[in-house]
């Protein structure tokens, strides 16, 4: 099961959807995938990225305390030099994390095997791993897999990475935009996502590997990674739980011959990124482990945006929400009940709940703190629909905050009660 | 479904249990239950406690910043004056949260409806509710309850109390103690409470109503209960949901006609209401919404209690954690992955998580935060056991602090899908 992707506010100005192709739409990058028995299925299980010229590189990696080997790895790797990375190696099925200093010299071995596999040092490749924590990961099987995928390695392989990189997920996740820029030419900016459970804002996505031909220095494209990252993977839910994985790359291989310079073009890059990711982590909530049906959860008139975020994000991971969300069940009273336990001030009495606002008549549910009398069939047709957007008003302020969440259902309890098994 | 309700602590000195009677155990009060029909099964859905004198009260509440009418009218009448309580009326299938002014006016007219009942006056009279959130309460219909419920007041009324305000509670809980006082003397404290679902440790059971023949005046009353719902309600989870309806109050008589005095036997009697608490808790928690195996979490070895309380929390109310509970699935990574978002600064090499410490053997998990080799079938068998006991020590301190929670099963999502409707 997985729900209907929601909808997407419109494309930056500039910028337009290119067919599939994933990581490997923008100039000069290759990928290929192969299986080494990882996943019991027998999928493809490792994946293998290439820039066929050094590339900028920028990362954005879990907050948890826990952080598993190649996170760990990536971000040594980075702070010693981001301006030539040549490759991202990933498995999926085992996520090398809880798994000691045998788990560190796994990832360090994956990340010498893909160097020697592509013809590069092993500090100009990043690791990936997901999957079950806390088993050990066998690095000689990862190699066959990295050996094969190598072989395999083409200007379209992009979709193979997203494939071989799922584990619960229901589907791939890619995307890509050509974007012209202010000033003249173009680049374009792809990107692969997976990711369907341990999906929290602290970091929405397991894994996430963008790319671009675009030339941008690795302090200006960490900045421009880190502010993306914020307003869209922070801001989907799926469960809570924050991965100890959880990774974002991003690639500038400048194979476009184009540079950003002025700051026109840096803020049409920024909000072509900005959609890319969103685009991505919209992708990954609509798959949420068991995820049916889609909510989006604006907050606004709160004083601050941090408090706007924290209630919007109270409501998002409130099981009695999602499961009444699960059952589309128009039970809203557990939407003012979540907020309410935020940790936010307001006053309840200044209250106001508007369902499906980008309808032509949006339903007000709550106005003044005070219930309207809603018409049932109506409320518990827009409750039922794929897609249930909530504009919760606090009547305290001017910010604002959007989160988006997916439904509790049977399929999360079942998925996940006998993953590890 | 519901879980076997863990192991307990040892008793305090100088009490002991009681057959079950609940709150009409200690002297000196009445209880009696009626179905207004606000439960469509037609069961009991009204509930009227009387004291025959009257009693000091205390209350403790919901933090929410979205509270019912009761809470509300309940938090007011304490205030004003909590010497002179008379009784508790309460209802079951309606929590007259989220209802408006309308709502207001239906607690003060179950306040003022009760009263009448039991010939004494509104403000001697504490409310409470439970049920749908949202939905406007019918005063009148539950004033057909209350007199019914008035005319059968008796002195061994508990239980009926203790089931009429039950919602989607499996089984009735209750619990009372005799305690023999330092110094000579004994008093009875006796407690029901109701609460499966919107339970967390920001006042984990929706309603519960203690009781005692011992005299004791309300300001003191308060400081007791305070400290000992902190100790054991607010250290149960079930959804991580805090309620708008949280309330606990006791009732304290002066029948016995012993008073405190001493700080001997106030300790003694503060250890018991903790007892009767903590035993009311955990009938809660075995008893969660869809349960079917309760896990109790330890985390020692913290620089602060609050940080080892947090840590606890984050444990217990991770999905992907009481899932694996649900599975019997000894998925032992997602433990620590829970921990490290907690927002408490550990270090993670440090890490000791052990399983079972009460058997004779414990089996260590993770030792110096490496992944200790378990014999699996005995790793599988005690996660898959009903009681899944836990010690996380952090290597950091001396402090402590303990949380228990049930599993999320397939059960609590076709409870809760469906709950409102």
């Amino acid at each position: 099961m997985a729900a209907h992707p929601p909808p997407r506010p419109a494309l930056p100005a500039g910028a337009e959807p290119l067919p599939a192709g994933g990581v490997t739409t923008p100039a000069g990058f290759q990928a290929g995938a192969a299986a080494c028995g990882l996943k019991a299925s027998g999928a493809p299980d490792v994946a293998l990225l290439l820039s066929e010229v050094d590339a900028a590189a920028a990362g954005v990696f879990t907050r948890n305390l826990v952080i598993a080997a190649p996170v760990r790895l990536d971000r040594a790797t980075l702070a010693s030099d981001a301006h030539r990375i040549r490759a991202v190696v990933g498995n999926a099925g085992n996520a090398n994390a809880c798994t000691g200093e045998a788990g560190w010299r796994a990832a360090r071995t994956m990340q010498a095997d893909a160097a020697a596999a592509t013809g590069c040092l092993p500090e100009q490749v990043l690791v990936l791993s997901t999957g079950v924590i806390g088993a050990p990961l066998d690095a000689a099987q990862v190699a066959r897999g990295i050996a094969a995928a190598a072989a395999s390695l083409s200007r379209d392989g992009g979709p193979a990475v997203a494939r071989a990189l799922m584990t619960t997920d229901t589907r791939p996740k890619e995307a890509a935009f050509r974007l012209a820029l202010p000033g003249g030419g173009e680049v374009v900016l792809g990107g692969m996502a997976k990711g369907a459970g341990m999906i929290h804002p602290d970091m929405a996505t397991l894994l996430s590997v963008l790319t671009t031909d675009a030339e941008v220095p690795p302090a200006q494209l960490q900045t421009l990674l880190a502010a993306a990252v914020d307003q869209t993977f922070n801001r989907v839910t799926v469960d809570g739980d924050t991965s100890t994985n959880d990774t974002v790359l991003l690639l500038a291989n400048g194979r476009s011959g184009q540079q950003l310079g002025t700051s026109a073009r840096v803020a049409a890059f920024a909000a072509a990124l900005q959609a890319l990711c969103l685009e991505l982590a919209l992708q990954i909530v609509s798959d949420g482990e068991g995820a049916g049906r889609v909510a989006r959860i604006t907050v606004r008139g709160a004083r601050r945006e941090a408090d706007a975020l924290e209630v919007a994000r109270a409501i998002a991971t409130s099981p009695l929400f999602k499961t009444a969300l699960a059952g589309g069940d128009p039970n809203w009273g557990r939407i003012l009940a979540a907020a309410g336990r935020a940790g936010v001030a307001f006053a309840p009495e200044r209250l106001r709940l508007d369902l499906a606002p980008d309808a032509a008549a949006p339903l007000t549910l709550v106005e003044h703190g005070e219930p309207v009398r809603a018409e049932n069939a109506r409320l518990a047709a827009l409750f039922a629909a794929p897609f249930v957007p909530l504009i919760l008003d606090l009547g305290d302020g001017t910010a604002t905050a959007t989160v988006w969440t997916c439904d509790f259902t049977h399929d999360y309890v079942r998925i996940n009660a006998d993953y590890g098994t």
